[in-house]
């Protein structure tokens, strides 16, 4: 499983002292991103030379403990599913190796007209190396 | 069903048009503190008075169709389960009558000390108005 | 003048039980939105008919008192300067009578090839009204 | 001059397809605590033994070029101002050698009962090393 080290700032946190819950949305984002870039993959490349777009149809979380102002979280983020038509990813934030968070995104691939597309071939296989 | 407005700004959208993921919390946290204060409580008075926070324990979110800039979107909120343990707000943002996302959140409650504790009647009922 | 309200979210507090210093941009956003707004114009509508981009080139804020979650806040924004070649919005964020965070934006006007443009007569006469 | 890495998510962006504008003053706040951690304290520190917090009270931008999706950020922080009663220091974004930002940020030390106190001589030595 990948990982990548994220700080916590106090432009993360809320008035209940701990990460507001949209924001381990983003460290979801920067997961996968890392997740690709590790691969030899930008998605700005995925984007601009596939011309495609793999917009989360679905997200969850469950929160089981608090990240706090300063923290160092890791993210990790594996692959649990790659078909032709959805990629689902998941994610478990922790605190040393306190899991506070896990979740998973859902993504299809989005052509420059909007359209529905197959996952190319060589993507996938890029996704599961 | 209650309903609340938003206005989606520049501030919630991302470089690819829309609305970021992430955001649709916010909007689910809007739709949520609505909702208790129609029921004439305050969020801020659940925490003051009973000394009870109610954090997101669970999220989830399906993406439809996306909102872009300056859309007035509907925040439709519900109570789906009202549990002396647990309690769910379902949510459906839409523009006009079209359905761009639907998600849930899963509540629990928790005193000063950090204990979890069992929703207060009065709470309860309230709620369930 | 001209005012719109704003409830401060969860989403926008920080650990320091305040709102998070960045998120007073955000009001500033919604404050010059609505001025726009009340004089007959979207600047949706500036981008996709007149094909201008106004970026902000400069940011002030000065914070005297702290809002904090739940507090309905007051937007207060007015026309400081309008010329052809900047336009700088004053924003005032009050609490009831309490002035929490004044600020200003200054903004240029960029066409579609990125190029700094005049700000087009009838636009200023709206923003003047 | 201080400097930190960042890389541009997707959250930070707007639909204007760079980074929205609130989201620098993210980037300033990462400047300033690697600031302090590379003098070897945290500003968590600062605030749990010397119960000091150090809020901003001014902040300005100036905006010279766009950060866009997966650029990667340099940060510079510095000590521009050093007194009893305010610190104020300075913030450069650039990407690769370009300028794209500027700002500072003035600061105040409050104690837990919320007083205007004199920063702590041992605190300005360390900012000043």
């Amino acid at each position: 499983m990948d990982e990548v080290l994220y700080r916590v700032i106090y432009g993360d946190t809320d008035c209940g002292g701990v990460m507001y819950y949209a924001h381990y949305m983003r460290l979801f984002e920067i997961g996968r991103t890392e997740y690709l870039r590790k691969r030899g993959l930008s998605y700005r490349a995925v984007e601009e030379e596939k011309g495609l777009i793999l917009p989360v149809v679905e997200v969850s979380a469950r929160y089981k403990a608090s990240a706090r102002y300063d923290d160092l979280l890791r993210i990790k983020t594996r692959l649990l599913e790659a078909k032709s038509y959805k990629v689902v990813f998941g994610y478990e934030i922790l605190r040393d190796e306190d899991l506070l968070v896990e979740g998973h995104t859902t993504h299809v691939a989005i052509n420059r007209e909007g359209k529905v597309m197959r996952f190319p071939r060589d993507l996938l296989e890029i996704l599961l190396k």
